[in-house]
């Protein structure tokens, strides 16, 4: 099987599949979903962000954050052509940078992307990934059983009224996409509650419950939606929503009564540990399809 | 000088304003601005909500947040034909309520625009209003010397970027407009870093503050802009946006280069405080005109 990359040069999925990989537990957990599909993996994990203990049973190589260049030729050296970016970076300090001198000479882009939003820096990797005559691709490719499905996932269906309220929210998500802001919102009784921006889902559950308390959200307990879906346009390589069973605990502390993602749209590491935590809290965890 | 209600009803300005009064520095501030116009202004303080001291001095007749009829009866009785409502009142407790009978039969629609979200709660009121041969007027017409003007307020002018910013903000606000959520975002190098819902201004700015302390908002100290705005199509009889002193510490606070809102739509009760304030720190104060 061959796939092609934006300048529809062919790629041998045989070659094994280069993983760099950032913190939290999704480069595993894409890692093994690419390994059950009979691919062979090679894991570059960022020093500073990744256990060393996880990356042990796999192939790899460390790199720095700021070394595009040793990242680049490690993966050529594997004889690897395709490349999946997956994990976070959180507040990365300038010790943990390592900078050589590609990532140097990038610098320029680099900041006139950062200061230009999310979409404008995760589009700037996949040029640069590109123009060495790599391909990029998307976590949601090589591991499709990690992205929600659509329906009704848990004991808990959502009732007809909720799923008024998450497609309100969904169709909020879409309308924010020219302006690049977040992938969450907060719906209940067909209204508003939060919009995420820069303080990231868990940021604003915590938000919510605590308006509850205070009696500037007006819900009845169980009450409510948290819609997360990907901003229209955005490019799935770089930047795949995602929920876990934290954002189950949060919501579930929110006191709304469900989570309703766009299906195939948002991924979660253990869907099924996920599900299980919200069908013993009583909340629902819907796929919309539309 | 006469004006008109929806109704086609001729309305004279010479009868006496009434004001019914929430909590907040507004009722008092409106009061004043229409007796500096020769108006004469006749105040329904909502008991608990608003301190007797400052009511003293206006002819005033205390009523209770569940009292629609005894103020309708009582401003029937002074023989005011016009009425704004102006004030925050901020969660009631029932003891607050008093709930008389015409309220009471009201309750099934309260609740209904209630859970709709605040522009139906709002269009319920002006109707209800109107319905008993009164008209609704806005603060903004009543006083629009408390109104934000256009162009740069204090003596720290926004630059180009910055403007940018401001103009991007009111577009994301206009875009909001279907979806009934806040009236603030903040805005920096292009890029939305927050966005209001139930948590009202000052809380977003707060966390503006605690997410740079994080480190989750990346911009450097003085950058980014306060943008405010009513929503499209928003009644500004019943919900027009405001800004205060407090706004332009919260602002400085979370390390943000100025407030710019939409000239003529938000409404200050102090502009030249405000502005003095804001020099003081170094902020600017804008009114966009567009």
């Amino acid at each position: 099987m061959s796939v092609t990359n934006s300048a529809g040069r062919a790629v041998e999925k045989s070659a094994p599949l280069a993983l760099v990989c950032g913190g939290g537990s999704f480069p595993l957990a894409v890692a093994q979903s690419a390994r059950r599909d009979g691919r062979e993996v090679v894991l570059l994990p960022i020093r500073g962000f990744v256990d060393p203990a996880v990356v042990e049973p796999y192939v790899h190589e460390w790199i720095y954050l700021g070394g595009v260049e040793r990242a680049i030729s490690a993966l050529k050296r594997h004889g690897c052509r395709e490349v999946v970016v997956v994990g976070n970076v959180l507040r990365p300090n300038w010790r943990q940078l390592h900078l050589d001198w590609t990532t140097i000479r990038l610098l320029p882009r680099i900041w006139k992307a950062f200061r230009g939003g999310d979409n404008h820096l995760l589009s700037l990797i996949s040029g640069f990934v590109e123009e060495r005559g790599l391909v990029l691709r998307g976590a949601h490719e090589i591991a499709p059983d990690l992205l929600i499905p659509p329906g009704t996932l848990g004991s808990v269906a959502p009732r007809p009224d909720e799923l008024e309220d998450a497609r309100l929210g969904l169709r909020l998500v879409r309308a924010l996409g020219p302006f690049d802001v977040g992938q969450g919102v907060v719906v209940g009784h067909r209204h508003v509650h939060a919009v995420e921006a820069a303080e990231g889902t868990d940021w604003m559950l915590q938000r919510c419950a605590e308006l509850r308390e205070a009696g500037r959200i007006k819900l009845q307990p169980r009450t409510g939606v948290l819609v997360k879906a990907p901003k229209p346009g955005q490019d799935l390589r770089v930047d795949l929503p995602s929920i876990g069973r934290r954002t189950v605990e949060m919501a579930h502390r929110a006191g709304l009564a469900g989570i309703a993602v766009e299906a195939g749209g948002v991924m979660a590491v253990e869907i099924a540990e996920l599900v299980a935590e919200a069908d013993r809290v009583g909340l629902f965890v819907y796929g919309l399809d539309e």
